[in-house]
């Protein structure tokens, strides 16, 4: 990759490395080689000084600032990161990088092993940390020693915390938004619901789908209409589609046995998640949604710590603004809240913004000018403070 | 049926009635014969001026106050029905009837056609109002005018208000619990969510799972396990299991990928969810489960007067007395607030209780002294207001 990689929509912004090191993992086991792919946006500065990582959510993947090479759809935070942007690619070099487990050419249940099949669900447990930690190994290998900033929504903003608990000289600051120093019981509950509509989906072949030309589309399905319900408030489902009922091309059973009105239409909040959930089989791996949930699930950022969610941040200069949302029910304002405290008993320099929003947890992917407002006025502030210019000089990075 | 049934453990309380000139549904369809399944406890009056309704929720059935005959656990309200207790079978004649729809002994799904066969699927859609006409054919039947009051939480909250909404001259007193005068879109999006669990089962075989010796059990069982988060706060979630780990007898995938201690369990939350899915499917019919959440979802009792929630109450004599509680987000008090304004404008004499707890929505089936005292007082009141002896004496009542 070069200079112009960064540059117009005709250059390359989507790679993939093969680490042949590999990485070991916190559960012991050994991955190598490690494939990571990502998606790079705007330039180097020649200190190197100007990287913001953009960590993406469950479902996500690296392309944030681009059309989806599958769906087609635009980035999933294209409103977020791009030219004059609130994560300005005309001023900082922007990383994104699909999540170790993940699907879209990171090492995953779906990447082949040396005998030529995928590792499925024999792909090693991984947690949030082994996510960094393969991060951190793609950066050492484009030479960039420290982040500018880590931002990131939900599963993101997780990996942010983790990026300072690991290596809090390496990070300048830390933007982690909807999201939770642990996973809660509630949301393991919900994930595991999801983990049981896959596994039981028949078509899962006891996580070897691929050997049989079957994927577990109804299973995944369920899960991810159940998970899309929780991304949502209660007052944004009620705004957005209330008790409107509309005629669908599959009728449910009911609606052949009468010729009621109501009883021969479905609603349309049924046939919004009846789309949601068949889209997304379309895009995603079951057995890497089994993996990834599962990391989420073992996050709990102070278990190596006692239970003093302080300690791994002690000393840590990485400057803070934590986000959460007044209607997001998934990773509630009061968890952030924890998190806040946590900081300031450790000392550490943090700001934390409630937004006021109607549009649970899915509100950081939308246009909320509070968010805008907010993470331009943080990182033109951190940037200030770091003494960065205000537009970086053209240079290559290795790859 | 004689009036012996009431008294003592020997006697029966469970009954099952055939009505040959059957019930027009909403649909406009017709059931004939229709089976009615119930429960009765205490002694009715000579006046039959004691009676108490109480409607079951969603999964529950008539076995209200005494042990289930299929999974051998005292009665779902046995906490609050039964001699001295707030619903005291000493003073009141309690029925408890298995809706319309059910799987418990009232036609519904698995009842047996002419043809020998279940209904299954070709039953059809029925309303929380079809509920409600069919338990007044069992009034009319059993001899019973009126209601001193009717009572139920959640589901059974809805067909208390269709009560008052369509026969208010038969219900003295109402007491919703955790409910709602509709189902709102969030609550609509579960329940769609549940049925595609159990439709995109295979064993499901498109409704006629009986016809293969099947029942859809993975589906059904993941489809509860959902339910079944909804019904806890996550206050609830966290006290009860929070991220405790355990081992467990079925493993997870990971667990055989590793072998350290956390890949090697699972968090108790998930083992609960999963004993919750199991066991329900064991005594709850699938078919069931599709035609109750539909009527549930159908729930809206201003659509029928230009969604003009005080309309049905006006001019009413029935009191009320609404209970929500702090911590239930799948009928938040909210909506039982909008209940409350609305009879308020009608002029109903209604009080509205809000109870302080944290255990959500099922807390209306748990021990809650808060909820104990306030119906207590409710019932003594209405029965004082209506000249009620405080114990009645024997009579029979036909059957």
């Amino acid at each position: 990759m070069n200079a112009a990689a960064a540059r117009g929509a005709s250059s390359p912004t989507s790679f993939q490395v093969r680490l042949d090191d590999g990485l070991t993992l916190e559960c012991g086991a050994h991955i190598a080689p490690l494939d990571i792919a990502y998606c790079a946006y705007g330039t180097l500065s020649p200190a190197r000084d100007n990287v913001i990582l953009v960590c993406h959510a469950l479902t996500g993947d690296q392309y944030v600032a681009e059309t989806h090479p599958v769906t087609g759809k635009p980035g999933w935070w294209s409103r977020a990161v791009g030219p004059g942007c609130a994560i300005d690619t005309d001023r900082f070099f922007v990383l994104c990088v699909n999540v170790l487990g993940g699907c879209m050419g990171s090492s995953g249940p779906r990447t082949l092993r040396d005998t030529g099949e995928p590792w499925g669900t024999d792909f090693p447990p991984i947690t949030i940390r082994d996510m960094v930690f393969a991060q951190a190994k793609l950066l050492d290998h484009l030479g960039i020693d420290r982040l500018f900033a880590a931002i990131g929504g939900s599963m993101g903003g997780m990996q942010v915390l983790q990026w300072v608990a690991s290596f809090p000289e390496r990070v300048g600051a830390a933007m982690p938004i909807a999201t939770a120093p642990f996973h809660s019981a509630q949301n393991i509950a919900f994930n595991e619901v999801s983990r049981q509509a896959i596994c039981g989906d028949p078509d899962w072949c006891g996580g070897r789908y691929w050997a049989h030309g079957t994927i577990p589309a109804k299973g995944l399905a369920v899960a991810r209409m159940m998970a899309h319900i929780t991304y949502l408030s209660e007052e944004a489902l009620t705004q957005k589609f209330g008790r409107r009922t509309r005629r669908d091309a599959v009728p449910s059973h009911e609606a052949v046995a009468s010729g009621n009105s109501l009883f021969g239409e479905i609603f349309e909040v049924e046939s919004y998640l009846r789309h949601q959930g068949s889209s997304f089989v379309r895009r995603f791996d079951a057995n890497a949604y089994l993996t990834i949930t599962r990391a989420l699930d073992y996050f709990d950022l102070s278990a190596d710590y006692d239970g003093d969610l302080s300690a791994p941040f002690r000393g840590c200069k990485t400057r803070f603004c934590i986000i959460s949302f007044t209607s997001d029910w998934l990773f509630p304002t009061s968890q952030s809240r924890l998190l806040a405290r946590a900081l300031n008993r450790a000392g550490v320099n943090v700001s934390f913004v409630e937004i006021e929003s109607d549009r649970g947890h899915d509100a950081f992917l939308l246009e909320e000018p509070d968010l805008d407002r907010t993470m331009r006025g943080f990182i033109n502030g951190a940037a200030e403070h770091a003494g960065l210019a205000n537009r970086p000089q053209e240079v290559g990075h290795a790859s």
